[in-house]
């Protein structure tokens, strides 16, 4: 007897970070951390969940979305899904009419990131591995099977993608072994928010240089002279051997070539959140050369690939590099990042992308490019998902981690039971669970306290008054 | 006494034009023509109307995001956007938790457009013009105070801008009083969707002769040999002085120059609605070259700049340019493809980008890098918006129409009641209605009519059964 997909549920979650300050940036003033979450159920108990990151306002649009994408799942077998996950997402991105208020960006790619997410998740819970595990274990072949193809291969062809897996296949149960033992590199974005006071910026430095972090970003683009004010002062913390209880790295280190370390080895990036026209982000930027960043992060417009390669292009005498991608929409943007040389990070987003079968897409060709991934986390739920991407990518595909720091921010691990943690030395674990698939279930109780209106939470905001929807 | 603005009302209305066939092409198979309308009210009695063009399912998504979008007005005078458009448009773009989920793409930036239209409306009726008059009786400083410069300046600034509409402004006065009294030219879709019969296409290509049309759209992209015969076909009807009841232009006519126009002076167009990856769109166009299109439309994904500039590099030696834009999603899209030299020409869509101000902007980098705009139209309501945009373009900003021709189907238009008009040269009349505004009001009846799910049309249709909503 067949497995059928029966039926799903959306939620609408918001937690009220905006009270505490928490991912404000000169851009999101006011961010209520929030979650467009699905879960996918079968006629044989077999479930998947997935979701979307958003900032509030706008999630139950999003979540509209996704009921009109998992409503086409309805009655379908699972199975008939996984045995081709390149397929499964084609299919999914290809209803004509609502391909049409995209295509493949925006509402309807965040909600198919959502959608597509938990069909992974329930792939990997039906085999009993994490996700990240149930990718390793494919063949190359299974792999460029599972990836999403349309549009790039003009850059990277099928072939191209089978040729570089098998090349990778000879050293990936070492690469396995030492990334579960020694954890994924990772950096620390909880300290710079522009939101936060110099004492508390002051405070969580020292707190994570002391949990064994060596990479640091700042939020910057409301004021210049603010921003070089706070980066000296961040910089004279990071640089400082009197901060490191453990000894510090070697600055001319290859692990840090290229990222304008410090006299520790410590790494400063820089974050603008879009703000700035092109000519802008680049006189900004040298203004704060002073400070070393290793990059600017999201100088001006995501679609602008033309633009970014313009600014890497001045910022070059500097030293100061340029990653995005949090809010690349797709993998032709990408692919035209990487065609125009525009970054020197690929910054990948597991949920603005459409999922993992798109993500793959972009992983096989920074690998191609030689740009190393840095994903996008943080906000609630990210680096759930991205510390498997990480090692997707580390184990199966560019065969690096040397040069690679994953995005950290401690904030709201405590709603999901398979949350990430890190280990000793500032490194991200790999997940184990053989139960937790993609890693995104978030406990019952979370979502009836924050479900978006009338979660117990935004109940009791409101004196006990519930909103009609 | 100031005006405020008191409530709105959104409208998902589908017309079921899939059953005819009507918007037939390779990649939309079974469109049903939609707007996701607005009307904004004021407590003065003054409205606005506005919608985004769809195409089925998902309109309801886009009236969802319209809901929020436009709330945001309530209580706020009108008068204070009218005096400075450009700002009310950055501030309508500027909620940062709704600007999360474009930002400025995808179904946010579709609702933005229907709502920024509306504003335009409004405004257009509240100085008893049509949106076009309004708009080119500005001094050049009011034009651009009214358009988007976010993320362009680095290929144009304000200041630049302001030069421009200066030196146009001599010849304005007869521009005006010529394309009052000629039209604004046109070409025709209707005659080349996939889903019509053979007999159907050559009938209808024969009727838009005798209605005075020279250039005429096919779409392609299923079949490479069927193509071939069509355009074949086409060819045949559209290159035989028999077929011209009063005579035929010059093909060497510099209105000409560049069109791949055949011995009647008639012009041949192709469309593939991205259904290629960039190598195949090249190997597909040049099988056929020999029916000679002034353009590909849409060879690729629409967000792929440096892919459209591969393929116009690739079909350069044949003569056949590229085209795009209707689904290029924000000025940002446009600047790159400028930049890039990707397009021959291009196609501004009224409501993908986000409204008037917003394709102010692709029109002024339009006319600054040379090249001809030739707005996206048909659908539903596209016609009776964009004929004011040409109309602008030439007036006040490019000051040429020779290269131009304007998309024209005959479809759907006896829903407004200011409905677009053609003359008998197979020309734009110049809408001259001093209460049109952006002549996008529907008639009430056709709402009732055709509103989804439960207007009296769908209604009927499921044999009197009401869905709930």
């Amino acid at each position: 007897m067949t497995t059928k997909i029966t039926y799903f549920e959306t939620h609408d979650i918001r937690f009220p970070t905006s009270l505490t300050g928490d991912g404000t940036d000169a851009m999101n003033t006011d961010c209520d951390y929030s979650s467009a979450y699905v879960t996918i159920h079968t006629d044989s108990g077999l479930i998947g969940h997935g979701m979307t990151f958003t900032i509030g306002r706008g999630t139950d649009i999003v979540c509209h979305a996704i009921r009109e994408l998992a409503g086409r799942l309805i009655g379908r077998d699972p199975e008939s899904f996984f045995e081709n996950m390149g397929k499964a997402w084609d299919w999914m991105c290809s209803d004509s009419q609502l391909r049409w208020i995209g295509p493949e960006k925006g509402v309807i790619h965040l909600a198919t990131a959502a959608v597509n997410n938990a069909l992974w998740d329930m792939f990997a819970r039906a085999r009993g591995k994490p996700l990240w595990k149930l990718i390793v274990d494919m063949t190359p072949e299974e792999l460029v099977n599972a990836t999403a193809f349309r549009y790039i291969t003009d850059v990277l062809t099928r072939e191209e993608a089978l040729e570089m897996l098998e090349a990778k296949e000879a050293g990936k149960r070492e690469r396995e072994a030492l990334v579960t033992k020694v954890g994924y590199p990772a950096y620390i974005t909880s300290a710079g928010w522009l939101g936060y006071s110099d004492e508390k910026v002051s405070r969580l430095t020292k707190e994570a240089l002391a949990s064994g972090f060596n990479h640091f970003k700042m939020k910057v683009g409301a004021d210049v002279k603010d921003d070089l004010r706070r980066g000296k002062m961040i910089r004279s913390i990071i640089d400082d051997p009197a901060n490191y209880p453990s000894g510090f790295k070697d600055p001319s280190s290859p692990e840090l070539a290229g990222k304008n370390a410090g006299p520790t080895g410590a790494v400063l990036m820089i974050d603008a959140n879009q703000v700035w026209d092109v000519p802008q982000a680049i006189e900004y930027v040298t203004g704060l050369a002073e400070i070393k960043p290793w990059f600017i992060e999201e100088p001006t417009a995501p679609d602008d690939a033309l633009g970014h390669a313009a600014i890497r292009r001045a910022l070059k005498p500097y030293g100061i590099g340029v990653a995005t991608g949090e809010h690349a929409h797709n993998r032709m943007v990408f692919k035209q990042l990487f065609q125009a040389e525009a970054i020197d990070v690929c910054q990948i987003d597991s949920c603005r992308l459409a999922g993992v079968s798109e993500v793959l897409s972009v992983l096989l060709m920074a690998a191609k490019f030689g740009v190393p991934v840095c994903p996008h986390a943080g906000g609630v739920g990210l680096c759930e998902y991205v510390i498997h991407l990480s090692v997707i990518d580390y184990v199966a595909i560019s065969g690096t981690m040397e040069r690679n720091v994953l995005e950290f921010a401690d904030h709201l691990h405590e709603h999901f039971p398979y949350r990430c943690t890190m280990n000793e030395r500032g490194r991200y674990n790999v997940p184990s669970n053989p139960k937790e698939g993609y890693s995104i279930e978030m406990y019952k109780e979370s979502i009836a306290e924050f479900e978006w209106p009338n979660g117990s939470y935004w109940v009791g905001a409101r004196g006990g008054k519930k909103l009609s929807t």
